[in-house]
């Protein structure tokens, strides 16, 4: 832990956002993988962010492409559900950008290439005869002498997902990325390295750091979890229709279960068609009333929730500096843990499918079940939950049988109303209004922001927010992949 | 709700607790019913508290006698698991005194009897035929006075509890107690009935209000559940021994799985036998470093945290006014419920006594999991539980399935640790350095109570410190009992 570097001070996100674009959603296993496409955005050296957690390695990278290229592949996210044999030595030949169809191969899904050190002549020469000789003379001048050190910019920031119990196939991945991009760009492979370097972060960035560069030959360092995770929010929170939150109605509707009285508003039956399955949140068209923030503006100072395996909280300040401040062992890893061992469901989108279908109302203890009605002195409605899982004990050895449905949602409500509460009492604490939700237990499901939403407002009667973010997953990759652009000089290379 | 008192202005208690003793434990069943001896207590009117929760019905009543009676028999606790045909009509035929040993008719536990309103003459005549002559004439003649319409002070507070799924034997328990009384006191059921009240209070007390008074004949009143719990807090902390918390050196060797390096103190081992398993703690002898307050003093203002299927937490003065500040859902019908879902235990001391034999470690995911460290920098220790049950899921459906020990100790630290957290984070925003908890989840078991001080001492870095109570279960019961005592007058009967 020694290579730590010290807090880190308020500095200006090198990459150049303007006209920042997040793709199509291919499927809902990428809604939190859409590339984002970076129009303006150049890399002098290739950053390949690993944010590896205990159950998850985030996987972040620069590929340059002319125009917005198609968004992470299905088996982008499932890759590695594929078994390993899957992976096979003969598989690896790079398959050719004009075969995407190339599944469930797992390396297909690489867009573009890394960015070279050193473009070879061939490239520069056919950027310099493709610019219109329409072009203003100062700005041909200005990008020949940028394309003379780099080249013409644009690209598109790429999002993976690996099990860590399977990390070797994220290894190899990487390996093929960097042997293809070589190949791409026509430089040697000892080159290619040479202009990577791999960005490690979250607690794996140490158990697996000699992995990493034992297996990659590349320069491996690595980047302290939380400060990764605040300089991924900083710049996430810049992109257009990253940010978004839940309207107060549907905040209710989402977070009261159908034995809860309350008319779902039309709108919602008609949005969501099955009557309480909720589609997760996407602009286009928006889904009932999920704001995006179309115009970020600066978030700082504000809270951040990171709910992974287990959940951080953390507060930044409006300078960017940040301390731990709390968090719970009560965390994703405890939705999936227990879940599995109480259903069949064999993936996490499993059980949030299996907790949309449920009624926590059968296996939770109601505040009605005790008192027969509201207790009004203590502001408690009758149908706020009591207890969880209270009414499946019975001493006599007589034990109900819940079903998988009923306790996934039970439990989805036992976690995420447990972060919100310990959320908002350190927002409370530190007076921050803004609360931003992220890591890969959130997955845009709509149970689970909006109880986390509603936890917030319950709370805070009202005067916090809960944010959440469409790449939720990511913080840490992304800052772990930012953090050290703009340090690399010429000598660098 | 109508009939909620107004907030419960700061009065003396009515009941005189010079020379309280809580009487012995007969075994660890009636580990916190064990009877409070009351030398110099008169009772005119005989209050029966009934405080119904959501799984569990306590009921507290004082009954006289010439000295310290029995601790209240297993039967006394264990009787509602007695199946209830084992309560036929037959069986209700009072036992006499002198038949203690009528087991395992759970009517036996009758202790004494309830005071009638009117004494017969003869006990009275008794009383002061009884006198010493050396007596002081003025205090005889007081004394005299006061038999006239009382009779000589001493007696005990009796504790009982059932499970409020079988509410029925409650109401028969107590149907039997004021016939005995009647019998004993030598007066008509009728006066008897007249002189007795039922304090109900807990949720219950809304849902079973006609069921108590329509097969007691007796006048019952409602009580609002968290005065209650206030009120019982305030007498049940002036009893000497009552109040108890563990040392710093318990705290840690309870709080830690035997997977933590931890060399467990030799006066434990010795005390504690078996390594790793605790007794409940005693003070007669002290099992290890467990301290009880032998000379109780002022106790507000404090926390309260009252653990029962759900979690209340209550912000108590200096003057007795309180507000329910905060709660969880997170509870004890959470660990319960889950836990008889998750294992074969039929009862909540079984899965107490099954996490005794468990290491959570193979269920849960360490930070030393994540990080093959500690954490340093955001002070995680290597042993720290970052994700409760993180270790279980499986993604590629090869599921984990940890034993019913290991789950049972993952799961209580889950639910006690959370409580701890949520606990310090009110007492810390209110300013206050006593936690009490209360509530039948405690039940005096040593990772329990150990899981709570450790969590209040981490979160609090050592300011703030956990006080459990022997009677923990029937604060609110106890609360009932005293209530009105001293607002009887003559004209009332």
């Amino acid at each position: 832990m020694s290579a730590i570097p010290s807090l880190p001070t308020a500095k200006s996100i090198q990459v150049d956002t303007r006209g920042a674009l997040i793709l199509d959603e291919e499927s809902p296993e990428t809604r939190d993988s859409r590339g984002i496409y970076l129009p303006n955005y150049v890399e002098p050296v290739s950053h390949i962010a690993v944010d590896i957690g205990g159950s998850l390695a985030k996987v972040v990278y620069f590929t340059r492409s002319p125009e917005p290229p198609n968004s992470p592949s299905i088996a982008a996210t499932r890759g590695s559900t594929t078994p390993p044999d899957d992976i096979s030595p003969g598989k690896l030949t790079p398959p050719t950008p004009s075969s995407p169809s190339h599944r469930p191969n797992n390396l297909s899904r690489v867009n573009g290439a890394l960015t070279p050190a050193i473009l070879d002549s061939a490239s520069t020469s056919n950027v310099i005869s493709g610019l219109p000789p329409s072009l203003d003379t100062s700005f041909r001048d200005t990008l020949l002498r940028r394309v003379s050190v780099q080249h013409l910019p644009g690209g598109s920031l790429n999002f993976e997902r690996y099990e860590t119990d399977r990390i070797d196939e994220c290894v190899e991945f990487l390996q093929h990325l960097i042997e293809r991009s070589a190949h791409i760009n026509g430089v040697p492979i000892e080159e290619m390295r040479k202009s990577v370097k791999i960005m490690a972060t979250g607690g794996g960035a140490h158990r697996f750091y000699e992995l990493f560069s034992d297996q990659l030959h590349v320069e491996v360092r690595r980047e302290d979890e939380m400060e990764c995770l605040i300089e991924g929010l900083k710049f996430i929170s810049l992109i257009p229709d990253e940010v978004y939150y839940f309207s107060d109605e549907l905040i209710y509707s989402v977070s009261h279960t159908p034995a809860v009285p309350f008319k779902v508003p039309e709108v919602l039956k008609v949005q969501n068609g099955v009557n309480g399955v909720y589609e997760r949140p996407s602009p286009d068209p928006p889904k009932y009333a999920v704001t995006f923030e179309q115009n970020p503006t600066p978030q700082l100072p504000c809270l951040l929730v990171n709910i992974g395996s287990g959940v951080s909280i953390i507060r930044v300040d409006e300078d960017g500096s940040f301390e731990r401040v709390s968090g719970t062992s009560l965390g994703g890893g405890t939705l999936w843990g227990l879940l599995s061992l109480l259903t069949s469901a064999t993936s996490f989108d499993e059980m949030l499918s299996l907790s949309e279908k449920g009624d926590n109302a059968t296996v939770d203890m109601l505040v009605g079940d005790i008192y027969g009605q509201d207790y009004t002195r203590m502001g408690l409605k009758s149908t706020m939950i009591a207890s969880s899982f209270g009414k499946v004990f019975k001493k006599d050895g007589k034990k109900v049988q819940p079903s998988a449905e009923d306790i996934s949602k039970s439990l989805l409500y036992a976690v995420s109303n447990n972060i919100g509460q310990i959320a908002y009492m350190n927002a409370e604490k530190y007076n921050l209004d803004r609360i931003y939700f992220g890591g890969c237990f959130i997955r845009g499901h709509a149970a689970t922001v909006g109880t986390l939403s509603y936890a917030i407002r319950f709370w805070s009667k009202g005067t916090k927010r809960a944010l959440f973010l469409r790449h939720e997953g990511f913080l840490g990759a992304i800052g772990a992949w930012i953090k050290n652009i703009g340090e690399e000089r010429p000598e660098d290379r």
